[in-house]
């Protein structure tokens, strides 16, 4: 009764290329637009939050991507007790939390290799700030996970687009200096933007924060960088389905540039 | 760094009542419509299956209701490496995993009321069979969890929706007898139905179950349930989503009936 064999299968909106065989014979292949998800654990607190996680995954399903889904095979910073917002006394590997999202179909970060996908995806939660780098304890003096900084430098250099939401663009600000991203807003609005601060911290590592709205996507075209703020703000979790449909959607786009 | 403090705040579509005050002046009430979602871990081999949880969550998002989320505080079945299908050595607590789900806003499952909520929804996800009931062991003699069959009936007695998903439709099936559900199809079709023999269970455990699609949903009208197949079906995450957008569309409606 474990075998839920379900996978992420793309199954609308190929793109068609024609070729010519060895033969001289021309052939239509299928070429699906292939995209990695890097997951950093499952939970907002201490990992990947999973509602964006999960509409990461609907959007590209819809918008017809091959997915494959990665995570570091590592220790977790902690493990959080989501009733309480506290440590508790466990130890969690990022890579087996992750694919609890996953559904099993997950493979270690280290194996994801730019010349393979046409994009990549980085959902937030705090994972990104704390498996993925430790900015939720060093702030813009932050270091990142030496293989997402490799993922990072990669993709861009190969000018293959990069996702990102809610609190994980902080990566790509550290990383690719001079993008322009977004976390929403630089102001807290009464609560409505309660890590308001981070826009500062970005602008600190060398990035360009933008501001936007959570139903919103911003286009870093030049450097084929695109984010949304996702759960920096406080609202109701469709904007947020809405906002990474609009990211994922400016990805899949960029990859037909 | 921990108060991601966002939860699922109703903002559109409310319902809209006149009512008199004591001073007889017409007062308007914008009344949410109110749903419970009862949650059984967070991962699909031991939990809840966390796409058909958010998917719940932002169809109820988008139709204007009022969420409330609640788990058992009880120790899981076990807990499942989900990179392997393999139980893990290690014990979890369903409410403590299921707040993972919630980001933190969520209830014992003792303390749900039917008097409090308009309609419930159960996703799915191997918790249902694990956690909220034994189907994952014992099949049809399977015995639902106390809490679960009150509930249960309690919403089935005040004629208030039901909603339910994946394998959840056993929980009805088991309790409510003669209620219509659907699991999907009751044939394997070569590996797109991989657990078609649960239509069997359901039928011998003296429910009526109906095949559907995927992105279908099956109402039963009389009982006010309303089931679809959702990961019951090897197919595209986008699929599962519109499926439950459909399930979730029909509760809603039954509350206004």
């Amino acid at each position: 009764m474990l075998g839920f064999r379900g996978f992420y299968r793309s199954v609308t909106t190929p793109l068609h290329h024609h070729v010519l065989s060895k033969h001289g014979i021309s052939t239509t292949i299928v070429a699906h637009k292939k995209v990695a998800v890097v997951l950093s654990g499952c939970g907002v607190f201490d990992g990947s939050e999973v509602h964006e996680a999960s509409a990461c995954l609907v959007h590209l399903s819809r918008g017809g991507a091959e997915v494959a889904m990665f995570a570091p095979d590592m220790e977790q910073m902690h493990v959080v007790d989501h009733t309480k917002g506290e440590p508790m006394d466990q130890k969690r590997n990022v890579l087996v939390e992750s694919a609890r999202i996953a559904r099993g179909k997950i493979e270690k970060l280290s194996d994801l290799q730019a010349e393979n996908f046409d994009a990549v995806v980085f959902p937030g939660g705090f994972g990104a700030a704390k498996n993925l780098s430790d900015f939720a304890v060093n702030g813009a003096d932050c270091s990142v996970q030496a293989d997402v900084e490799n993922i990072l430098k990669d993709f861009h250099s190969s000018k293959k687009p990069i996702g990102l939401c809610c609190i994980a663009p902080v990566l790509a600000a550290k990383i690719l200096k001079g993008c322009e991203v977004t976390v929403g807003s630089d102001k807290e609005e009464g609560g409505k933007w309660p890590y308001a601060g981070t826009a500062a911290a970005i602008n600190s590592m060398g990035g360009k924060h933008v501001c936007k709205q959570v139903t919103e996507a911003h286009v870093d075209s030049k450097n084929k960088i695109v984010t949304t703020p996702a759960y920096m703000c406080e609202t109701a979790v469709h904007e947020i389905y809405d906002g990474i449909g609009s990211m994922i959607q400016n990805v899949l786009k960029l990859v037909e540039d």
